[in-house]
């Protein structure tokens, strides 16, 4: 058994941001495999477009966007089969993960009903977490700060609890609950200190402060910056639209 | 003013996990800075020096690493000053930054006496955050876990005030406070959730279930991440020391 299965994370969207490691695997593999949605393009292979070649074969894994909780487990059970298919004939396979493969990655459903098998080797990226510091030009934690990354369809509660523990805080998965975070980080007397950031490091990303923003959705790659005590900062922030 | 003053992610460790963008502006400047402690090498430089060229400058930024509290003013304070001069003359500053230059880096210190004055980029990188989950192969953070970053200089009520908040949670700063954290982790039942991992992705990496590691200070390259719930794949952890 030689033929391996890589992980590996492709960088938050600039395509320049992808590790000189995972562009020397993804120009290698015969195989390349990429989730996309039901609805739309494929983000993770649009990162690495111009990476691709011809005689490579693609995998599209196509997940169904209607089904919040539950990963689309049949999707799923039959991308794995055929990934072990070209690995069982000795041809490596590089399943495409946006960020970080192991940074609330849906390559984790991929992994873990094949990881028993298959040697696997997870090459980790640069997160979105950092390219949205990176562009709003402010360290997002130092010192002793804690930070904490919090998932916005939590309750109100939940995310609560955690806010009051922590010195920076960023919120993923904001999509359709950027009305209620907002609503709650005003009540905190925190919207002030919130940057929204979408696209970071993309052409057409986008910068406000979350108090400015008039969105009652966000897109998925999206994500909300609380950094206490940043209200001087945030208030002038540029919006920019480009890089 | 043309010139321009870069923060350099340069990834965890492993040389070939810088991006496509650091490296590309890495071998294009004229002049390098990169910190290092007063008692030994600079460790953001040793994973890219096989990258630099003789006919670069290199501006060497010792930090005495008696001071813990508080940054080395005066040693920042000239290196902005030296940085300058080469700003004002036209010539483009990378600043090498060990993972990513804005997750609790020393490059803030620079940035601060800076970015005021000239024009500045932050280039992410892999951070070892990412760089250990890849390593113990097993995902950081998942559907809707909150995932806290904690300092573990913190006294033992404020970390345990933010453990209990968190569903998965990696110490960084780890260094002499680990046998504290170890015995903290015991009292809260979760140090058979610890695993240890230091030098993430270098060929000397090592990985310890936290529980049967004896080392009385750590590295300060270390990280302990704490898997609620992964008791069972963490006591059999194969110690790897090779990639």
């Amino acid at each position: 058994m030689t033929a391996k299965l890589y992980g590996l994370g492709v960088g938050p969207g600039d395509p320049e941001l992808i590790t000189v490691k995972a562009l020397r695997i993804l120009q290698r593999v015969k195989v390349i495999a990429w989730p996309a949605p039901d609805n739309g393009v494929s983000f993770a292979r649009s990162i690495v477009e111009q990476y691709i070649t011809p005689d490579q074969l693609e995998i599209p894994i196509i997940v169904p966007m209607k089904v919040e909780r539950h990963p689309a487990k049949d999707v799923y059970d039959q991308a794995a089969k055929l990934i072990s298919s070209h690995l069982d004939s000795g041809s490596d396979v590089a399943v495409l993960c946006e960020g970080d493969p192991f940074f609330y990655g849906s390559f984790m459903y991929l992994y873990e009903r094949l990881e028993a098998d298959y040697d696997c080797e997870i090459v980790p990226g640069v997160s979105s977490l950092m390219a949205s510091a990176s562009v709003l030009q402010r360290p997002l934690a130092a010192r002793n700060d804690v930070l904490s990354v919090i998932p916005a369809p939590l309750s109100d509660d939940e995310i609560e609890a955690r806010i009051g523990q922590s010195d920076a805080i960023a919120f993923i998965k904001v999509g359709r609950h950027i009305e209620r975070i907002k609503s709650l980080l005003e009540r905190l007397g925190l919207l002030q200190s919130a940057a929204y950031v979408e696209r970071a490091s993309l052409p057409n990303q986008r910068i406000f402060p979350l108090a400015k923003l008039d969105d009652d959705i966000a897109p998925y790659f999206s994500m909300i910056l609380v950094y206490k005590g940043g209200e001087t900062w945030i208030s002038s922030l540029n919006i920019k639209g480009e890089m």
